[in-house]
């Protein structure tokens, strides 16, 4: 990671505490509320503690590192591009929170997640908390870099909610269908949308705007990002698979649990023995079971141990629980022989290489007439600073 | 309702509808899909479609009315308000669709809730969503308003999401303490922030900015919107528990069965025998199931009547799936005698009453200077809109 870029995401983390803080001393009635009439801070333990709960985890911060990046890359000071780019990790945070809720998962950066600590409504409400920050420092961003850019800025973050809710909605979708028949292009078009967008097209963009250059500039930009995005969640998805719980800081082999629509896994239905794919979709059908139920399993397995419940009524209340759909780790283990035989983890890091080149070529044609030697920084550093902090991991 | 407050809420829906339509038109891709690349609308039945779901059910409109009223009393005209009104109800079916996840509430509008319909996942995502697609006509306003008047909106926005967001978050953690004893005041402090600023203070706010009014104006009619807002908020609590379900669009005695705090149900516990109270509380303890799990207590009760599952082991089911802690339809009926025999229904009439007449003095006061004949409405005009979309129902 070039100097320049070191040490910013601790500035991002700085800014959202100094967001949050400003917002609690903000709250109207906290005056009475010192003066006694209620105890303590009633919306600190479960609203502003919580909102500062995934942010402060280890992470890598791509998101601001990105937008800080392509501004000085552009000529703008990392000045102009910090409250932007600290709104970036603070919506990613957001939609993290509201995925976790919605993906029932158990664990996020080496934790657990808000709503398995805390439950469900805290952690809806959190996320909204959330989003409802990040309207103000970019109300505020019109003093820093212009009204102009600032309305720009403002849509560009409508737009990139706006795909991300819809690549949800695809994934929701395809789930509630039991949908697996799926090509590539199917894949990269909901990962665009539900990752793509948030993580490395905005994040360009924002930073093309907070330096205000030229928006024929920010265009061949976003085709890198985009590019970039795709060869990013194809390596995420494969690191998912062959990766440590460690160094995912997830569930080791958490998307074959989970049932995610990967490239990898779609790949290995598509070119897999009918008799092969049937048996993988059956295994997929079965649903995640909701975190709260996480020891209901081997409750009913003891109870009929000891006799107190009859296989016949453990069959039912399964069913009713929606735990007969739970897979089990012979039944992942199958999905992961399956890839293997199929040579997924191969063809999903091709089209991952593949990306990558695209990537690359939308970079030199985008940068070509940018070079600022000016801030002491120049496209040339900053193509290096978005490999280090993505395409690296290719 | 004033002649020019009729249709409003229909041209307020027109205006959602529309706004949902061009999203789907917008969103890039669609031209590969059509050209049969993905089947049909991969977004529509998941997304789109249910973001119409509540915004179309039989509703007053309050917000919108009183944003609308608010602008035309003051000089502006409808068309200068309306976009402003409808993410204003935009905003107000996205936080109902989220509550209804945080609270696990079966019923909305006569209907079963989006998350009981759909799946909490799909929820969540569809409020997410309707959340994102508030920027852009905010954002649109500028050329309709004007720039000062427009940011200003914007700022209000933030101001509501963030107040509401501790409305939430301060019941949740009386729920999670689970906390009762709590005077008027608590109540009155948690129901402005959760809707009060939501639902009367930023629609009243919004309004007179799309009308370009004094800062002044605007400040003397809030403290109208907030008393009014205390006032409609205590009656909504009244008629929960005395009304039939057909007149309250959700569950008869909802508010009962989830434990909700409410200036009725508080003061009925703090004026009780020491050992009522206690007997309250210990009823009131008691959580909601999850809406997942809806058929499983009659299921248990089933399996041990055919000698499936044995006592001890049902009584284990259900504290490991938080049944244990379901009020029963006889623990609803002692909360109801509780408060009929501590007249605590009476009590909040009362309370509800003194805060109509604190609006009503703020309204005057407000209304004094601010007349105005020109646009065929006045003040006067405007209260009674205000009244017969609010007031009238205490």
């Amino acid at each position: 990671m070039p100097a320049y870029l070191e040490g910013s995401r601790a500035r991002v983390v700085a800014v959202l505490e100094e967001l949050i803080a400003e917002q609690r001393r903000r709250s109207p009635g906290i005056e009475d509320r010192t003066e006694g009439r209620l105890e303590g801070d009633p919306y600190g333990p479960v609203l502003y503690d919580l909102m500062l709960d995934y942010p402060l985890r280890e992470a890598k911060g791509l998101r601001p590192a990105l937008c800080i990046a392509t501004c000085r890359a552009l000529g703008g000071n990392l000045e102009a591009a910090l409250p932007t780019a600290s709104v970036l990790e603070l919506y990613h945070n957001a939609f993290l929170v509201h995925d976790d809720v919605e993906d029932r998962s158990h664990v996020r950066r080496g934790g657990p997640t808000l709503h398995a600590a805390h439950g469900q409504a805290i952690a809806v409400n959190v996320g909204d908390g959330m989003l409802a920050l990040t309207l103000r420092p970019l109300l505020a961003n019109i003093e820093r870099v212009g009204l102009g850019p600032a309305l720009r800025i403002l849509e560009a973050m409508a737009e990139m909610s706006e795909r991300t809710v819809e690549g949800q909605a695809m994934e929701l979708d395809w789930i509630r269908r039991n949908t697996w028949e799926l090509s590539d292009d199917d894949y990269i078009e909901m990962v665009v949308r539900k990752t793509g967008w948030y993580s490395f097209i905005i994040p360009t963009r924002c930073g093309a705007l907070c330096a205000r250059s030229d928006p024929k500039v920010c265009e061949q930009l976003e085709r890198f990002a985009r590019d970039l995005s795709v060869a990013f969640q194809i390596q995420d998805d494969v690191l998912n698979l062959v990766g440590g719980a460690d160094e995912i800081g997830k569930d080791a082999r958490g998307d074959l649990w989970e049932g995610k629509r990967t490239l990898v896994l779609l790949h290995a239905l598509r070119t897999a023995a009918p008799a092969d794919r049937d048996r993988a979709v059956a295994i997929l059908a079965k649903s995640v079971p909701e975190v709260s139920l996480a020891g209901v399993p081997s409750l009913l397995a003891r109870l009929e141990d000891q006799g107190q419940l009859a296989p016949a009524g453990r069959a039912e209340l399964e069913r009713a629980l929606g735990l007969a759909e739970l897979r089990s780790a012979a039944e992942v283990d199958a999905l992961m022989e399956l890839i293997e035989a199929q040579g997924s983890i191969d063809h999903a890091r091709r089209r991952a290489r593949e990306h990558l080149e695209a990537a690359r070529a939308s970079l030199e044609a985008a940068t070509r007439p940018c070079s600022t030697p000016a801030t002491g920084t120049s496209c040339g550093a900053w193509s290096i600073s978005c490999w280090s902090a993505a395409g690296d991991r290719v």
